[in-house]
């Protein structure tokens, strides 16, 4: 049974459990996930015993090259289309997933008889195994080494976004398809707003540099971010360096099957309230990373999701001096039973 | 005034004609088009005489830093805290966009009071004047020449993707923040997939060239398509791609102030149909490009708004030969009363 088969077949599962005649998925993320097909404007319904695509004319030839397991239905109106197939095979309970729809196709969708039901694709993709793993895997060398190139060459004078042009060469070079997320690169006090935009300002002789990035290989990203001083560091940077590393190492070492999100985020945050900086670590202490760079389970003070082998997350805490500077220490984590694995170090 | 004070007063005055109290603003483009932020998870609420930004503490003294004219809420439960504002400022009438928002939150909004009403700000954010407006230009110019500089680099056994890698890089070195989408480099027989996705495939001796990509200058995206022929072109590529081009240049010719979107498509559609190869026209002939590479007025068959001067809309027709090759040739032109005016070429 190939990976695709083998995801439908486990939709399959749920839908049965739940008493559901089918799924509806139309976000693209996940209709990817379940044929391997990356386009807008594509949904793939799934039933009992078949699949359906619903596409546009300009992408048929495509879809079948490579989801040739799954019927196909070209749509000149796309809403209609779906609605008559529904009706067409008699399906009485058909989902979709209420996060993913515009207010208006979901009024659409239940005007049609169509009833909401969330998290069924979360709770599979957040579950990695076999080639996606690898895709992680390699997103997360990639990622790394290209920091390891970077580091000498970031030197006075060099504007924010040139490191960032540099970098992302850098990573489609090593066969990235592309950057996973806007790079940040934050010189100086920029680095004290987490999602600082990158800009051209220069860098100076003893300032902070904080850099937040990753790539997606094979569609799975990776996350990482290092911080580190160009020049002679103040001893409040080295000071604040210590906490957020020492709290970051202890909240990757937490990392365990059976822990929820929530602990996670605990570890890492009394770690750094301890050492009295609790009110500049604002905000989550990590996400699920992998078809989307921030998806489920989130890794912060309410996230109740217990993780468990397979899952992928970001661990980073942050300390953030408004006006001087921050930094933010950042690995994406392969969890594991009793060892979890950093892949970005 | 300045460009958002200006942009919140033209909103005041469509509330004041719809007689509507406020309008909740939670898409990052319409976020940004209002205060020049532009962070997911922040949402402005724009009342008769004051605004409000709903932002995560992290984002706080960067909020004030850019957009100081729009007070601040902090948000730690993000829907209640704009409920809770409304409720406080007595408002009756609070509209959201329903195509903007999932249908977990509609319904959400919908419970706690508001409306729905649609396309206020794409009516505004249609019509592109002074900055952003250049800033358009500059990425088309970005845009066009790095195709100069990219083509004489384009020889046999380079692959789709070393190709984007190059242009993507070269783009960012003219001062582009980033694609305006993932570029599509199409070698053979892949030119004729209108979506292909740039592959590792090597380019040969006597194959078509097709390369559809854009980059993002200010904010504002580009989008351009050319094709061309690697070695001696056979006589059907000839044939077609002139086709292609006078289809092209008529649709382009054709883009004035008061024709409607349906018109420029006809333009196109109606001379390649007369030529024969209508059936192989399988998609629209164009969109508006902006803070978005894709955004109102769309062109094609359905399109019914009305173009106006100050529109930037793109003219992309094309011919697709499954399995064998594909032409598109599509520019970006700004709407002119009398005349148009292509900014890629």
């Amino acid at each position: 049974m190939n990976i695709h088969a083998k995801r439908i077949s486990d939709i399959r599962k749920i839908l049965s459990e739940k008493k559901l005649d089918a799924l509806l998925l139309t976000q693209i993320k996940d209709v990817f996930y379940v044929s391997g097909f990356h386009q807008d404007r594509t949904a793939v319904l799934i039933t009992k015993n078949k699949s359906f695509a619903f596409i546009p004319k300009m992408f048929l030839e495509h879809f079948k090259e490579i989801a040739s397991f799954i019927d196909t239905v070209v749509y000149d109106n796309y809403h209609e289309s779906v609605l008559s197939k529904i009706k067409e095979l008699g399906l009485k309970k058909t989902v979709f997933d209420p996060s993913f729809e515009s207010y208006t196709e979901g009024k659409f969708w239940v005007s049609g008889g169509l009833q909401e039901c969330s998290g069924i694709l979360t709770s599979l993709r957040m579950i990695k195994e076999g080639e996606e793993l690898e895709n992680v895997k390699t997103a997360c060398k990639i990622a790394a080494k290209t920091f390891k190139l970077i580091k000498p060459k970031i030197k006075e004078g060099i504007r924010e976004v040139d490191v960032a042009a540099e970098m992302e060469y850098l990573m489609r070079k090593q066969g990235a398809m592309e950057k996973s997320f806007d790079l940040i690169i934050a010189f100086g006090e920029n680095s004290a707003l987490p999602h600082h935009e990158t800009s051209t300002r220069k860098l100076k002789k003893n300032e902070p540099v904080l850099i937040d990035f990753g790539c997606v290989f094979g569609r799975y990203c990776s996350d990482m971010t290092r911080t580190f001083f160009y020049g002679q560091p103040s001893a409040e940077f080295l000071k604040v360096y210590s906490i957020v590393d020492k709290a970051q190492k202890a909240g990757v070492a937490g990392v365990l099957a059976g822990r929820k999100g929530k602990d996670i985020d605990a570890i890492c945050r009394d770690y750094i309230s301890a050492s009295g900086y609790g009110q500049y670590f604002i905000h989550g202490t990590g996400h699920g990373v992998g078809l989307q760079i921030h998806e489920e389970p989130y890794i912060n003070t309410k996230g109740e999701t217990e993780l468990r082998e397979g899952m992928i997350i970001t661990v980073e805490p942050g300390i953030y001096l408004y006006g001087k500077f921050g930094v933010r220490i950042e690995d994406t984590i392969l969890v594991g039973r009793k060892k979890s694995v950093p892949l970005t170090r």
